[in-house]
């Protein structure tokens, strides 16, 4: 029952890139951030293909930050159509995914086990209706940067994995600006040309 | 006859805290950096053993920022007495270190080897002054951050090697702000739970 965080960065600590939009769903430059797990490619070694694994095994529930799970920025109406996430009709989390926002919105069930939940009181509430919905099983907060905060200003991440790629990005979001040195234990690092892979568990 | 940098940074990404000080030499905070290394205290295993003598090998001759070398700003005369550089009288470089100041300075010849020349017309003189009395030699910019910038810039860095410790900073210097992406090539990785070292070659 641990809550976790695992996502990729750039070596100057960028979470993504500038100017997020439906082109650039992680920022300009971002994707060079996630080529050592791009789909279709294959991994450069055993660290990347671990790494890849655990990001594909499906936790109990998730929270997600509005940024990441799309562009539509301001009342969802505001978007031509439906937006449904970025991951196609079956997206890879196969739980229940609770999407902070500021607007209300139904929940939409997706194929393959995977429903977004919306929900409009905060991180603590996304957080307490994950870790319900978890039962038994494990928390893990997918992003963007302002949700990992929360949940860091929160107290209740167990672990960060950190893909640290070698880019520097110069400019976008910075994952760890602001969040307070909650003590950090690094427990594992894996690495590969394309990404050192290092595992902290929070709290001394 | 590489030219390389080899420093400790905060996950965070600074390489020293705020308000560096006769007090405080690295900022405040700055000292948590350097815990996996610090003198007198036992290495965590033998990653720390080996990023240790890395450090302590001397080189053929360096280059180091003014703030490196102390806290005196403005010109010399302004600090009461002589500095001599933070490292006592036998300081662990044994070879010419070229300091960038604005202001002149005769050169401090040290015990062991090492002898502080003062350069007060920029990093591409300093670098090449390095370069000259290294001969052979390997040229190490020691930092601090602009200074490690300014190689960047400049093109001179064939390896950088970064201790990255699990400490979150949250203010001070960052090292790599400002430097356009080189092409990092990542070479080698070892770790303890004290710092993770990381060895990067400059150039695609």
């Amino acid at each position: 029952m641990t809550t976790d965080c695992h996502v990729s960065i750039s070596l100057d600590g960028y979470l993504a890139g500038p100017d997020q939009s439906l082109d650039a769903p992680l920022g300009v430059g971002g994707q060079r951030m996630h080529a050592w797990h791009w789909p279709g490619t294959e991994p450069a070694n055993e660290a990347d293909a671990a790494a890849t694994a655990d990001l594909m095994t499906p936790r109990g529930a998730y929270v997600m930050g509005r940024n990441m799970f799309g562009p539509v920025r301001g009342p969802w109406a505001s978007y031509d159509g439906e937006w449904r996430g970025w991951w196609g009709e079956e997206p890879p989390y196969r739980a229940p995914v609770f999407v902070l926002t500021h607007h209300a919105h139904e929940p939409l069930v997706m194929a393959g086990g995977t429903t977004f939940h919306f929900v409009t009181d905060g991180f603590d509430a996304a957080y307490a209706r994950a870790r319900e919905a978890a039962g038994d099983g494990d928390v893990r907060v997918t992003g963007g940067a302002a949700t990992v905060r929360q949940a860091f200003a929160a107290g209740v991440l167990d672990e960060i994995t950190l893909d640290v790629t070698p880019v520097l990005l110069g400019a976008g979001e910075r994952l760890l600006d602001g969040v307070a040195d909650p003590g950090l234990r690094l427990v594992d690092v894996t690495w590969s040309p394309a990404a050192t892979h290092l595992r902290y568990r929070v709290g001394r």
